[in-house]
């Protein structure tokens, strides 16, 4: 059975791998020849636009899918006009628009930041003042691991802001005052049954994830599984208002009192997800293959704590994480250069202070590499 | 970084697979153009005697390894002496021939079944009276899976023994009552760093694994931990004689009041060991890459109970089997044949009462299949 792909980075790399023991073969369209899915699975390099090289990803494929979220509408309509495609051309464009994302967010109750579109230079004071200051203002496209944001803490700021974030439409959001950053990774398959991993404790360093904890420590404590039904009512929402097929994930930002504003979404599997190779019963990859299949869900219930460390710009010294008990390391394929996520490295323990002691000598390990530029 | 594979089977599959991850890349000699694991890594189709296949095999790997037992001498020296090749030339001839196998383990005083050699027909009746009857009679090479073995039970079938095993040496053993089956996975590094799965327990039926459960169940009660370092124990004799490097697994009989004698050994990963992909902490897979690379091995704890059932002969309807809670399904990619093993479900549970109920479920959609010769 043959599965198409857009994408054919870390995320699709993984996904085939999982496919593999499961009598699924991955097929990636990818503009770069060096796709990390390359060497897991076929790979079509061409360009996104490229009808031809489209009808051939879907060419005998049970199913399409893509595992980045901007991928052109031109391409995901393309492939749900001839296919079935997966999460659908629909649910890509209300997460690929930050305006349209914080407005789905707003319309289904979801609380969100305050936001205000900004459409042209002379937008950007009464949006700053809708929302206060500080504020974040954001690309409405193409941003992420905080590519295309500006932070607004002074009001003379304002005027530079337009042209520093390239004259494109904006948004403003409030900048929101957190305790955590927590996502959900939720899963529907086509035949409409639903599951949720457990919440992940997200770090962000620099815009970019540094570390995730599954299950996320309670905090405060005892309030575990009331935000765990929170998050999960506000996904369930999205899913059923988009009859959502895959895996999404929503970050959400957790404030005192256990509250949870949605950040954003991702229509696909997520970095913050990776734990769940190792550490829950089945993965976000088998998850979404299975949910696209309209096979039965997989458990999504993680087999105890968790924590995954990511591999940014450098390789570690394998044997020393391969030293750390409990260490799963995964690397992807790919050269190495300053801020680019190069792999990922799952820790579990039996306990949390056994697994806060191992991740904390993996992470110097990691930071070590990054900080001298690598060992190749 | 290169591992070269003699053999490109499902084990050599699992190993590449887990080598994925890691950034180890197995290249495969195997004469099957369709041997499982050219779908994961790079497979050269020749002749094992091919000594131009083996010097590709070998061109720019790090190290040569094999995943069946029956390498021809001639290739596994070959690799030894224009390289580093492990388990090595010694310990793959001491695991061939059936007698330097119990030889070595009776040297070692390693307890086994009696045995005598059979080198001509005349030595039929004096080998079946020292160690009585019923006896196995097996031949001293290529027998695997229950082939090339005859039980003798009465004196009269000893005169047509000889021919019907193919008139080729022979090895009488003592028919062993057991209360069951127990195997071990031990692994030794490069740098001679060794580590232990639990105790497995293994049914087998016409000769083929079917199920196991790992850790065994404590038969007797309370008897687990000795009969775990017993069998570390008699294990720890065998690397050290053969200063051996990988995975190695030696198969027991177990009989009343805990004791073990050794049935027989494989000098490489094993099917009772599939379960420890998911169900430890490291797998068999990952830890024998580690031991010949020198690296740091991985913990071998399980992380619960897991049992693992065959799929034999034909497939099962999959969304049967991805419906049963903490089913991992694997297969190989084979196509189905009656007797042929085309992959395995590693099945996990919180306990034990758990597990049993999820395996009995999977073992009766996997007979259905077999009995119905299969779904496609």
């Amino acid at each position: 059975m043959i599965v198409g792909v857009l994408g054919g980075g870390q995320l699709g790399r993984m996904l085939a791998m999982a496919g593999q023991r499961l009598g699924v073969r991955c097929r990636f369209l990818d503009p770069d020849p060096h796709a990390p899915a390359g060497e897991i699975g076929e790979l079509i390099v061409a360009d996104y636009s490229n009808e031809g090289a489209i009808a051939r990803l879907r060419e005998g494929a049970a199913i399409t899918t893509c595992e980045f979220e901007n991928v052109p509408a031109s391409a995901a309509s393309l492939l749900e006009r001839t296919g079935r495609f997966f999460p659908g051309a629909g649910a890509l464009a209300a997460a690929q628009e930050r305006l349209a994302e914080k407005s789905l967010f707003a319309e289904l109750n979801i609380p969100t930041p305050r936001f205000a579109p900004i459409d042209g230079p002379e937008d950007v004071e009464p949006a700053v003042r809708r929302v206060g200051l500080p504020a974040v203002l954001k690309t409405r496209r193409l941003g992420y691991d905080g590519k295309g944001q500006l932070v607004l803490r002074e009001p003379e700021a304002l005027a530079s802001a337009w042209r520093a974030l390239g004259s494109v439409p904006l948004i403003a959001e409030e900048l929101v005052e957190f305790e955590r950053e927590v996502s959900l990774i939720a899963v529907r398959s086509a035949s409409g049954e639903t599951a949720f991993y457990p919440l992940i404790e997200n770090l962000h360093q620099r815009g970019i994830l540094r570390l995730s904890r599954a299950p996320a420590p309670d905090t405060p404590p005892g309030s575990g599984p009331a935000l765990q039904q929170l998050a999960q009512d506000y996904a369930r929402r999205v899913l059923d208002r988009l009859s959502y097929v895959g895996v999404l994930t929503i970050e959400f930002f957790q404030s005192s009192g256990a509250a949870l504003k949605a950040n954003e979404m991702a229509c696909r599997v997520h970095n913050s997800g990776h734990w769940t190779i190792e550490g829950a019963e089945c993965s976000q990859f088998e998850n979404h293959l299975r949910a696209i299949l309209g096979w039965p869900l997989g458990a999504t219930g993680a087999l105890g704590p968790s924590a995954m460390v990511n591999i940014i710009g450098a390789p570690p010294i394998l044997p020393e994480v391969l030293r750390v008990p409990g260490a799963a390391v995964h690397l992807y394929g790919k050269s190495p250069r300053a801020g680019r996520k190069l792999g990922h490295i799952t820790l579990r323990a039996p306990d949390e202070p056994t697994l806060s002691a191992r991740t904390e000598r993996v992470r110097a390990i990691v930071a070590a590499a990054e900080a001298g530029g690598g060992v190749g």
